[in-house]
This record gives structure tokens, C-alpha cells and sequence, in this order.
């Protein structure tokens, strides 16, 4: 008979933000079932945790290693399928590395790790086993952004010329990192984060959903990339220019210091024949402008729209679809071809629409490329 | 250890809208498994409705009397907690009356059933019984619906002088139920809606908003409903003139008939003070207009909000909640007081804030009331 | 040689409202020049509004009927071609009367006349005099407003089935009166408004709105007319069932008690194939919204539009039109008509297009009939 | 006894756009009135146009030249006061130098000259006559915008720390100028524009509303300057990094190819406190988002604002105010110091608030460091 797909957790204990996203995207389409989880290095923290989950204390573990042994050697039928990653930058690589080599598949948060250098040595771990990787760049889950590029990539917009894509955010205003505020710390540690704060948080978001919608590489970039915030070790501001492959322009800004933005993800393209304009905060609304007839707003689960995004679309229109759902689009499509891979099946293609870690890499060095142009006084960086 | 609390499903097989919704919003929380189901009266349908669901077969049932008779014939750890039912309106009364006489909770999709007898019946039962019954009047789940209500509660707009609710669609512009539209096919047939269409659909959803938000009981109302479509046997609009125990007026209008709108539930609600605008379409911001400062708008996530608010949201602001958790809400607080009375213990006040059996009694007399206002040639029919 | 059309002015002297917005609206397009006015019924205050104006002194006159007089005796190279009533509402008959019977067309503020005798006897007066006389319900002047009116007239929303307008206003939540703000003191005042407050100040609007866009007349009313602040002598609140000729259902509410509200009439017409909603302040979007296909929002100035909403722009795309310049095209479509009724000839069809006295009877009946339905027990009042 | 302030226009003839716009703008406030003009080098199309504007032939000249001369000629009481010049950039010069030189005070439509020679020579003139100057970044004349500028200049938002100014249009995105569109030929031919098209058209309104409202200027600029549609002569998009005096980073972007929008010019300021948004095409809407407290949004004409937006708002709240009124309120402030100038006396504060030529030299000094940044492989131009 078949069953739900199994998932261990790496991190997200009591206090984090983003594991507690993952475990309500991962629940809401009754695919997948959280069968265990290694929820912090601190093993008391661990357990309890696993507690709140209602998880038997024999699948708590107090280390991501301890649950990767300890779970391999159960029976087929029982142990995890894969492992979720929501932990810090810095403790992306070694469980991921771990759990593919142990015969696991991989769900991994964004930035896809902490440098350059374990970016592609995952990649390449992920390319031998031939296993699953899924990034969680949970915004190409919107059944918009799916349309969006959809309606690009059937030439609905013409030849692509201009690309404006923004992620203001306003939390960071101050210095709260001397707080103990959890998210703001980690996110402003170089130890943790990396060699970026704004750009690697979020500028990684933008630029993905640039290349993800548009179907274009980024060529060139040129940075100014500042921190605002005194005292702050990290870019909490960043605005970019960019060259598509194509030729296309584009400007591309992150920043944490915009006073007052909550999550304002928000992109435009603009094509030979028209126009598109999609905002995160409204998500199921994508706004479509033409040369030469009436602007039309298409909706979530409204009317004719592309496979991509009907399928990632669960409720008829005006029934408002949230950033779980996307984020949930991610682990479903994860979970369908889990499920292929397991019966030795081709996935459907609608399926084979999640984040890779080929994207994984590309965004990290985006990251490095765009850091590297806010120092320097070329004018353009070569991506 | 704690454990989830168990669901049992009745209705919701394939090709159903509402019941998987409910199990979505039952997921999302982690509070909830889905263990058993009687999803079709068809057996065949039932048991193919459960495989989709990776439940095992022997807990997939032909019928909802089935299902309570052998979970109940099951050990205490592993029988089921509640029903939830999802049926159209002419089998509500059936289950939850079985179900709770069996012991076990109820979670009810709304209105509460096909006739008042049934209701009243009902209401008594629940009361009998003691156990805990909950309705889906799901919008009242929202953050921002709450924020509402608690801020009329704590005087923030003056006395209550004036209540707008609307809730325009459009799907049923044809006459889709000569399709094999399913949605369209009950709602529109009186053997299995009951004595209302749209008034029983989403005209009780506008009055119990109304209510919920404003405390306050409607006591007169004058009302035009209509049938638009040709051919259709209940109203597909109707419009209507609203008092309120304090003296407020209001205005109701619900409609299927609104050609080109998807969901559009909206409340206006104004006091002597200030008064609020909330759209369930774009459910995270609450508009709150003064008479004396710069209009304010309150979104879900972002600075101080009534405990109701906060209590109900789960991503910081600018990551959009939708449809799907604001029904989670009330899966949510019913999970937790259906714990708290196996535990024998008080729930916490914040999670004894879903839709009761009352509120279905109310939500009944309302479709009754408003019907009955329809045909007379008296201005005002008292509720 | 042509010259512009000139007016003389009745009301409106320091410290009035609309009588500033006459003259900004008949300014705009440059057909007509300001020549002559009696202000105030203050000869000195008229004086000083004159110079104000720029006015010659021997042009500022102590009364109407003064001016009236002393204008016809200029010669008719000089003397002003019509008068503009901006007076209240008890003021509207006097002047418009004498004007007409001196052979002055004559523009004038709503509602027509303090009273239904006044409103009879003064199209009886227009009629019999053959002059041209308009009445500022300035919202049909909006590009938008015609747009919708044309799309009606050429079916394409199919046969009309609901209309909801609605006027919301917050400006009289207190007892303002009480005070010497002018504006509330004469509109709340039954021997200088009528019998009617918000109905008549605004609700007329509304219901002339209505009746312009989708050309239907309204048939039946069911009104619940309040007063909502303690001390006023008038209603402040009104919210009434419609239904239209041609079988269409309908709601109206208008409201001075609207906490908040700025001047927010808006509209929603539904036909059996599409919807149409506009919002007065965003005047130059009009939502369009289809059974079958993506919304689409048409913009003032953008792509191709109906005659009649074409010849009322003034500026490309983006460049915001506003209350001022749709006041504006009903003095302009008046001066075009009093310039061919100068030159002997029938006016283009597209300045045709203005309220009528015929309109303002419809108007006063309208405000009678809604408060005499606010009384009965009846439930329909027939207008 | 007063008078109106005579205007004399230069260019504007029949088929022109932004003559009638102004000749609107300077009508509506009734300060000022045309009594002559030279609307075309061709005296016959001059003629043309003063009589659809109802001039007597003899105040319609064939040559600016011809007009200030003759005008010069007439007594004092009859001649016009100022020219506003509204012909495309080349023909700025000329009749500014000239009518500064004979006594006329100007009025001149942005970019100020065709270069930066004729810029310099041009602030020289207005230098050593001493006559009125006002250069029509209309914009500005926004209540909304003025309030913004209130609002920095007050410290409401504190050190400021980011902008972002946007002007994409779309309706340059075919090869309009092989079609005979007036509007489209002489902006994109260098011999009339100047050496930039949608920059000195367009990204010139940019650069003035952001230093307008932060009272920051631009230091650095580091620019992307593309012609995207082949064949066209002139830039057609630009992006651009900007570094302000303090410190502050900013991005500006300006376009005539982003396919469908229409006007869409928009600012973000964002400081250490707050964030404030507002957007050309609705105006009358400021949306401020604070660090710690519920966004809100201030509107023209609602509650309390800062003086310089009052005294440019006509309107109470809700009658939207659009582009034509903003545009006249620098023709009023323009009007009001040249009948103080007349009389002797200093102009009240709340009307020296008009672009001046000094403006004219920072934006055509910005026309040329932009399209100099745009040819640099340096990151970094000096402004």
C-alpha cells in the first residue's frame, strides 16, 4: 500500500522561525509525515521539541549525525526518506553531505551553504548518489510566479528588455542584533551567515525569481552594496544593476533597512509586447499590461492559466492561497518524485518543478558576485 | 506522551471541494491526524477516496454509521476523537447526532443542518452530551477578523452604529447545475440545500461575520431575495436591511449572481470613533478609517495586535496567511479544548474562540428568517 | 469673431465650498469666463468676494435679482450669457426662475429645488422657455462613468441584474451643526435643505448615478432612513432595497454617519456577462470583471474607449483626472450647447450629455419617495 | 484694482499636448489669464489657435519675437506680464533670454534648455534681471509631495537612508517616431531634444522630485543608459545607482519601453524611522510606514498636514485633486510672486515654492552626468 514520505528534521527547535514554516508546508498536502528530527545540537532542546511534535522520544536525536545512523538502521518500511534542512547557513553542508551519502534524499533551506566551495562539493555529492535535492527558494511556489514564467516562456511578453525586481524589508532598522533577537543574530554573524547578510537573506530570493520567471541568466552586474546600520558586520542594503544574457536590463535591490517594509518581494518584466508585475504580499494576483489593450489582473485559480500554475493552485478564486502554500508547492512536487524515484518511476513533469541545487549554486555565486562588485570600481562584474 | 488529536472524515471523497480543504486545514498545525473516514455513501468511491489518502483499509468505511460503530468498538488509543462531517447540508444532522451520542467531538461544516428541527435537535444533543462541537464558519479564523472583533469589543470605535457586509460571487451567473457541476448541482437543489441557496451558502457566513465581529444580535431585517437565473429552483441573491439590538443599521447583500466576482466577502463596521473595512480576498490587512487622524492600515503580523490576533497568526508580517489557515484556526482551538477535556482541564480562553452549535442555531433562524423576509409584504421581520 | 461664453454667478461669495468648485470647473477648458455675480445675499460680502474674483465692481451685484436685471440691460456683447446657482438648496428656484423668464440659461447646483412644487414648476419654466439648463451631478462627468454608461447601452455586460451604490461619507459622525461650520449648518438645516439630509445631499447622487450608467429607472424602493446623531433635524443615514424596471434588483445606502469615510461613491453594475465596478476616488480605473476571462481594468486615457469617454479626457494615460475636471465637462458640454443655441444650431451629439431639469424632478422625486418609504410600514414604495 | 496676471504663450499651437495642459493649469485657479500668444513658427497655424482660444487677432503673433516686441509696445495696463514657453527643448532659449531681457517674467517648461551652454547662460539672465523664473517639474506641485517634503525636512523620518524613484512608461516601446506622433518625433531627435530622450524627458522629473523631497542632492551616479528599440536615436531606458550628499543610497530608474505603463513616476524615502511611498497615479494617497507602529495614510485634504500641502490642496477630502492641479499650483505660486513683485512686496513663504532656473541647471547638469555614466566603464560619475 502506499504511504505518506517520510521526513527527518535538522534544526528548527523551539524558538526557531523557519523549521515551523517547513513542517506546515510539508504537512498540508497529507503527503509527507514528519517521522523525526535532530531539532537542535542542544539534545534536552532537541527532546523537547520533539515533544511539541508529538514525535516517540526513540526518534528524537540530539545530533543530525546520531539521527543519520540511527535511522538508516531501521527497516525500510520505518525509517525517514529524506531530511529537512532549516538550520543556519553554516550548518547546511555537513548534513546534507551526510544524508546523501547515506542513501537520503535532501530538502535544504536557502542559501544553499555557508561558501563557494561547499556549494560545489554538494552539488557534486548531490550529482553522484543521483538522489533528490530540493531548494527551498519558496517563492517560485506561487501559482502566479508559475504562470509568470510560463507566460514568458511561451512568448506571451515578447522578447524579454527589462527586468525590475525588489525585496525591500524594514526589520533590521536598527541594531538588533545586540538584542537577543534569534533571526537577526544568526542572520548578521559572518560565522553563520556567511560572507553576506541582505543579499545572501534575500538578494538570493530576488535574483532567483528573476532567472526563474524570466528563463534568463544574469551576465553582468554591477553593485553598490552598503551597511547602514552601525556597528552591523554584514550588507544590510544592496542595489544592483543588471545585463541578461539576452541583452535584457535590469535592476535588482534587497535591503533590511527600507523603514516600515514588512516582506515586500515584488517583480516586473517587461517583454516587446507587454508587461508583468507580481508582488509577494498579494500573491494571487499577477498584473498583466499590454501595449495596445486594457490591462488584465489574472487570479489565482481564475479562469485559463498555464499547467504550472494550475497544478500548484489547491482552492477555487477569491479563496486566498498564503506563502505556505507556495511553500508547500515545494515539498509536494519534493514528495511526488520521492515517491518516483522510489518505484523506479520518470516523475511527471509538473512534479519536476522545485528549486535544485544546480539553482543552489547559482545563487551562492550570485552572492560572491555581487559582494565582489560592491567592492570594487569596475563598473561590471561578469557573473 | 501526548499524542495528536484523531479525525475521523465523512464525506470529502474524490472529486469533493470542502473536504479537503478540512483536511488541509487540519494538517497544518501538526494538532490533528486524519485516521478514518466514511468519504463516499458509494463504498467503492470510499475506499478509493482512502488509498488517495494513505489510509489503511481497514479504516476506510462505507458508511459515517460504520465508522462510528467500529472506531468506537476500537481500544482508546487508537480509536478516533471527533468526526468532522462535509457532507452537503442533508447529512449533517445524521453523523453529528450519531457521533456524539457515541462520545465522540464534532466539527460540522456549515450551516449547521438542513431544517430548524434538526437544528434545535442538535443543539440540544450537543448540550446533552456535553462533548465539544464545533462549526466551520471559517472566516472568523482570520487574524485580522479577530483583531476586528476585539477592538469593537474594547470600545476602539465608539458605540456600534452602522454594520455593511457584503458577499458577491459569481459562479453560479449560469445555470451551471444543469452541468455536472457537482458544487453547483446540491447547493442548488432544495433536497439537499434546504429551504435557501445562496442565503444558506454565503449569506449565513456574511450574517455570522457580522455577529461575530460586532457582538452584536440582528434583530430585524427586511429582505429582497431573489432567483435570477431561470430555471434554478433556490434564490441566487439577495439583498437586505438589517437592525441590530443596539439600534444599529446595517446592510447585508449576498449574491451568486455578481458576474465576475470570486469570493468577495467584506465588513464594514462603524462607530462613533472610527470605523474598520476588512476584505477576505486581501485578508491580512485591516483598514481602520478615524474621524479625526490619517487612516490607519493593520496587517497581520505587524506591531501590537489583540492577543485574538496574535494567537491566530503564524508568520511574521508580509508572509501571506490565507483561506486555508484561517480555517486551520478553527481545527486549531477545537484540537486544543478536544486535549483539554480528555485532560479533564479548563482550555485556555484564546482557544475557546471557534463557531459553536449556538452559532448554527443563530446561522439557521437567520436562513429561515431572511427567507421568510423575502416573501412578506411586511417591512420588518423580527429575528 | 467667437468668444468664450460668459457667466454670472449666484452664491458662492467667501467661505463657501462649492461655489469656489463651479468656477475651477467652468474655468478649465477655457469655453467659458466668470463676468458677473451677486455673491452673497450680503451686498458688502458679495463686494469683497467680487474683487476677490477680479470682477469689475460695476459687475458684483447685492442680489440676483439685481443682477439679473442689471445684466439684461447691457448690451448683448456684454452681458453674461447664463447664471450658475451655487446657493442652497431653498435658493435654487428663485434665481434659476427669474433667469430663465430674462432669457438667461442657467446652470445649477443639486438637487434641483427646495421642494417637488419648485422642481415641477421649474421644468415647466424650462420647457416653456426653451433655454438650456443644467444640473451639476458632477460624477457623470468622470471619462469613466461614460465609459460604463456606453458599455451598458451596447450590451456588453448582457441584460443588468443588480446594481449596488453606495455613498459613504464620515464627515457628520458629531454634531457638527453645533458649530458654525457653514457646510454642515445649511445641509442639516430642513428650512435651507428640505426635507431631506444625507438622502438629498448625497443619496441623490447615488441614485442619479445609477440611473445614468445603466439607463434603467428605478421602480420600487424599500428604505430604512435614519437620524443616526442625537439633535440633528435630518437624516444622516439611509440605506434602501431597489428595483429597477426592467426587473434588476438593487442597493443603495448613502450615509453622512460613515466614520472615516472621505467621499466614497462607488458603484457595482452586474450584468448577465460581465460586472463593472468604479470607485469616485479612483476615478480613472474601471474594473471590469467577465464570467469567462481574466478582469481587466480600464483606465482613463488608455487604449480604445467609447466615444462618450473619449471626448470628456483631457490628458494621456497616467496623467490623474479628477473631481474637478468631470465637473468641469458638464460646463463644458453646457457652453457648447448655449454656443450653438447662440448660432442657431443643434449641438454635437457628444455635448448633449449633461443632467437635465428632467433629471433633477427624478432626483426630488427620488428624495420624497425614499423618505416616504422610511416611514411606512409598507415594504415597497413605488416611485 | 487688481488685476489677473496677463500670460503670453510660446508654442502650444493646434495638435500640441502640453500647451493646452498648461493654458488649463494657469485658468484653473483665476489668477491668470491668456491674453496673447505665438502657438507655432507658422503664422497661419498661430492664428489658427488663437482663435479656438478666442484671442483677438491682434494679440496672435507669428514669432515669439514678433509677440514680446509688440507687447513691449502696449501700455502697461494692457501688455502681458509673463510668456510661458511651452515649445520643444531647442526652442526654450531664445524666448526666455528674450522676454527676460525686455521685462517679461517666464514660465518654462523642463528640460530648461537644449544644453548645458544655454543652462548657464540662461541662470545668468534670470540672475541679473531679477525677474521671475519658474520651471514647471509639475510634479512638485503635488499636496502629497509637499507634504513629503514636509515630513523629511521636520525629521518625521529621520536621517534618511534610501530612495527610490521610478518613472517607467511604456509608450515608446514600438518605433513610434516613424509614425508621424508628434509627441513621439521630437523627443527622440537630438536635434530638439538634446543629447538624452527618456532621461531628459523623463528621468530629469526623477531626479527633481527626489531631491525636491528629501532636500538631499545627488553626489555620485553610476548609470545603465540603453536605446532598446532599434533604430531610435536617443535612450529609451535608464538605471541608475545613486549616492546622496549624506550618504544616503538610492536607485533611479526611468523608461519609455516598460510595455504598458502609462505614468507610473513613484518615490520610496526611507530613514531611520519611517518609510513614505507615494505614487503619481493616485496621488492623493502618501502611505507611511513606521518601525513600530500600524502604516497609515495621509491624504490630500484629511486632517492635519504640513502648511505647504495645505495650501496647495483645493478640495476637501475624497474629491480627488489630479495632474492639472498640481500643475497649476505652480502657475498660482508663479502668479502670486509676480503680483508681489509688481507691487513691491515679498511674496508670502508658501508661495516661493516653485522649480526655479537653478533647478533647471541641477536637472540638465544631471541630463549630462547620467549620459556620461552611461559611456564610462568607471563605477562612479560626480555629480
Amino acid at each position: 500500500m502506499a504511504r505518506k514520505i517520510r521526513m527527518g528534521m535538522v534544526g528548527g527547535g523551539r524558538g526557531a522561525f523557519i523549521g515551523g514554516v517547513h513542517r506546515m508546508a510539508a504537512a498540508i498536502d497529507g503527503e509527507i509525515e514528519l517521522v523525526c528530527g535532530a531539532f537542535s545540537s542542544n539534545p534536552e532542546k532537541s527532546k523537547l521539541s520533539g515533544e511539541d511534535l508529538y514525535l516517540p522520544a526513540d526518534r528524537v536525536y540530539g545530533s543530525y549525525a546520531e539521527m543519520i545512523e540511527k535511522e538508516k538502521a531501521l527497516p525500510e518500511g520505518e525509517r525517514m526518506d529524506f531530511i529537512s534542512i532549516v538550520t543556519p547557513n553554516h550548518v547546511h553542508f555537513g548534513p546534507a553531505k551526510m544524508a546523501l551519502e547515506n542513501g537520503f534524499h535532501v530538502v535544504c533551506d536557502k542559501p544553499l551553504c555557508f561558501d563557494m566551495e561547499e556549494a560545489h562539493a554538494l552539488a557534486k555529492i548531490v550529482k553522484d548518489t543521483g538522489l533528490i535535492f530540493a531548494l527551498t527558494h519558496n517563492y517560485t511556489g506561487y501559482p502566479m510566479v508559475k504562470q509568470a514564467k510560463a507566460m514568458v516562456a511561451n512568448g506571451d511578453l515578447g522578447e524579454i528588455r527589462k527586468v525590475v525586481v525588489e525585496y525591500p524589508q524594514g526589520w533590521l532598522s536598527t541594531f538588533l542584533e545586540s538584542t537577543d533577537q534569534k533571526q537577526a543574530a544568526w542572520r548578521t554573524d559572518p560565522k553563520r551567515s556567511g560572507i553576506a547578510g541582505a543579499m545572501g537573506d534575500i538578494g538570493t530570493h530576488a535574483e532567483n525569481l528573476a532567472e526563474y520567471i524570466t528563463g534568463l541568466k544574469i551576465e553582468k552586474m554591477c553593485a553598490d552594496i552598503s551597511t547602514i546600520v552601525k556597528g552591523r558586520l554584514l550588507d544590510d542594503d544592496g542595489n544592483v544593476l543588471l545585463r541578461f544574457e539576452n541583452g535584457a536590463r535590469g535592476v535588482l535591490h534587497a535591503s533590511q533597512i527600507s523603514a516600515g517594509e514588512e516582506n515586500n518581494l515584488n517583480i516586473r518584466v517587461y517583454g516587446e509586447k507587454a508587461g508583468i508585475h507580481w508582488f509577494q504580499m498579494e500573491p494571487n494576483s499577477l498584473i498583466v499590461r499590454y501595449l495596445d489593450k486594457p490591462m488584465t489582473i489574472l487570479r489565482t485559480g481564475v479562469g485559463e492559466l498555464y499547467p504550472a500554475a494550475q497544478s500548484s493552485t489547491r482552492l477555487p478564486g477569491g479563496h486566498p492561497e498564503g506563502y505556505l502554500e507556495a511553500f508547500a508547492s515545494i515539498y509536494r512536487n519534493f514528495a511526488h518524485c520521492v515517491r518516483a524515484f522510489q518505484e523506479g518511476k520518470e516523475p511527471e513533469p509538473v512534479y519536476q518543478d522545485f528549486p535544485t541545487v544546480e539553482d543552489g549554486v547559482r545563487g551562492m555565486n550570485f552572492i560572491y558576485k555581487v559582494i565582489e562588485s560592491g567592492k570594487t570600481d569596475e563598473k561590471w562584474t561578469t557573473v
